[in-house]
């Protein structure tokens, strides 16, 4: 159940030699039709990679014909000679294929600031447009993984057509993206508006709302990819609602495999002012270390929840915030209330509950918790 | 060299059993003038405790007699009968030394969400008063610490007077201030508005640019008592220089003392188009937990800092910035220059320098790496 389940679609993956260790790390994904609407959502941040760059200038007419990705490496920080790269890996695609560079996105993900080994990238891309397979989503899903320690795939199902869809990414997990890069590929016939309003849709309420540790990547990408071969267009809410899905599937597969992380934690904030106070709040919460360092060590402590929430400038009153863990509520009114030690944190899964009292409006910010294995991770790991 | 250097100035500090250690944990510092200016910088925390709202109102006027301090509970979102308690204390030095209490301010730090007990710090100011001397500032320090490891003090000598400080705080160091007590005495004869302004400019450039572990506090409070008991009425400008200086050195005890931190990180930003822009990239990179994790780990990874000001909203074109860590120019125009081995982060000091080529204005942020110990530190211990 992959990217290449949907109709339409093949897909391959294979090691090219850009990882050291001999694993897979080169995949393409491509889109037979007949039609080739795309959409995209990129990093914010200004910081961005070559390939990155590229794939912009490339989803502006609303079409892909192919996706190109690479681990091992990101071409990010890598000046005019990384884009020169970028651009030579679409040519060669494109040549392959037989059709044009401006019809295929590129996504790199590694370390930052080092040059590709491009006899070994365009090598491999001969190997894998042979390879491209009606069954090869695992491979392509495999050859994009880093630090995961598993592969990430989707599929659902709709009214007459299907959803499919791969991420990788197990830090720098932030808004305005994850780490990430996913491809997600359907066999509705949807036009471009519709695409890139349901994606974008989408992941603001998915991988946006993931916050493993608040750092931002210079690579991150979400492709959608439709080929029609369904024949079914189907309703746009529907759709959306279905990406949407797909697209929490994946994230919520991020968040289990996090680096490091002992926990996976919700953290609800509810009757908001605005729904943007309640992410406010959320990734306030989600980001503070103290916080996520007392989670690590199953300690419920509310002050330091709360002592979050008040950096914010959402509408609220100190004096009547609550706060509930893994559904004890052990702060009301901004006091001390159920005793913590009711509140049980040995499980993996941990829900965190803020009711602000200023609105209707209500987030769900997932995070992680901060361990001596994310330290020793992401201390030992160039990325 | 103590905050009863300066001419002026009573302190103590004894065990009053709030700490289950029994160190000591209640403080008592006493202006006996000629003159009681006094000025005050509080947490920009909206969720703030008890003794912080006190001291906020009883601050109003710009005088101040005393202030008592405890280590041993935060009183901080312990709701009104919290704040009862902070008046009560108040009340109770008031009636030990003759004065009123609207001429006190109550300062206190430890575990938030926990009535502090009062029969304790009743009786404890009972002994503080009667252990008052001009010689009992060290004893102050020592009461004020929580996970501190060593006492902070300091006196800078300025023309024909003094000023003196002391500091506790080890974590939740974040701006806004850190989660810190600093009271800070001079025997100068200064007005309130010089006073305030000396103290706000000082907690800006010192204090402020203290970014440990992005954790704003509840309780953060700088006090000035200034007694006039030198007779000198320094320049402004060089009052507030020589204020700084003392904030300066408190400053870098404070982060010399971080919990569990193994690197002391003074991050300049040159060349930005305000120093609002400089602070703000600044403290995106001190607030990135894999630049820190990085750090711990003794590399220099250069590309996790740029994906750090790539996150920022700060004037800089992505191909022209430049980073050097421990001097060693690693990234020149957003891309690879020296070799990263040439970087020497085996010792505990740590510069890394970033030139946005947007204007001419500078900040230093200074944070710690985030290690193992940290976290263990932040996990075990319930603040």
């Amino acid at each position: 159940m992959t990217v290449t389940t949907p109709g339409g679609f093949r897909a391959s993956g294979l090691a090219a030699g850009i990882k050291a260790s001999g694993k897979k790390d080169l995949a393409l994904v491509v889109n037979d039709g007949p039609s080739q609407v795309a959409a995209g959502v990129l990093t914010a941040n200004r910081v961005h990679a070559a390939p990155v760059k590229w794939t912009r200038q490339v989803l502006s007419d609303g079409t892909l014909k192919a996706v190109v990705l690479n681990s091992g490496g990101a071409n990010a920080c890598t000046g005019p000679a990384g884009f020169q790269d970028t651009h030579a890996t679409a040519e060669k695609v494109a040549g392959v294929l037989g059709i044009g560079a401006a019809e295929v996105a590129v996504c790199s993900t590694g370390l930052i600031g080092e040059l590709l080994p491009m006899p070994k990238i365009l090598a491999g891309i001969d190997g894998c447009a042979a390879a491209l397979s009606a069954d090869g989503g695992a491979d392509a899903a495999e050859a994009i993984m880093t630090t995961d320690t598993l592969a990430k795939n989707t599929v659902q199902t709709g009214a007459g057509y299907l959803i499919g869809g791969m991420a990788k990414g197990a830090g720098m997990l932030a808004p305005g993206l994850a780490t990430m890069l996913v491809v997600l590929t359907t066999d509705a016939d949807v036009d471009h508006p519709t695409a890139q309003a349901a994606l974008a849709r989408a992941c603001r309420l998915t991988f946006d709302r993931l916050d493993s540790d608040g750092a931002m990547s210079t690579n991150d990408t979400v492709l959608l990819l439709a080929s029609g071969a369904s024949g079914v267009s189907p309703d746009p809410a529907e759709f959306a609602a279905l990406l949407t899905a797909a697209c929490h599937d994946l994230s919520q597969q991020l968040l289990g495999d996090a680096e490091g992380a002992t926990k996976e934690v919700a953290i609800e904030v509810r009757n908001a002012a605005t729904e943007d106070d309640a992410v406010t709040v959320g990734r306030s919460i989600a980001r503070n270390n103290l916080v996520k360092t007392a989670l690590f060590g199953n300690d419920p402590n509310w002050g330091r929840i709360l002592a979050a929430v008040g950096t914010t400038d959402a509408v609220f009153d100190a004096d009547e915030l609550d706060v509930a863990v893994n559904g004890v509520w052990i702060c009301l009114k901004g006091a001390a209330a159920a005793d913590r030690s009711a509140v049980d944190l040995k499980g993996r899964d941990v829900s965190i509950t803020v009711d602000l009292h200023a609105g209707n409006a209500t987030a769900t910010i997932w995070t992680n918790d901060l361990s001596h294995a994310y330290v020793h991770e992401n201390s030992a790991y160039s990325s």
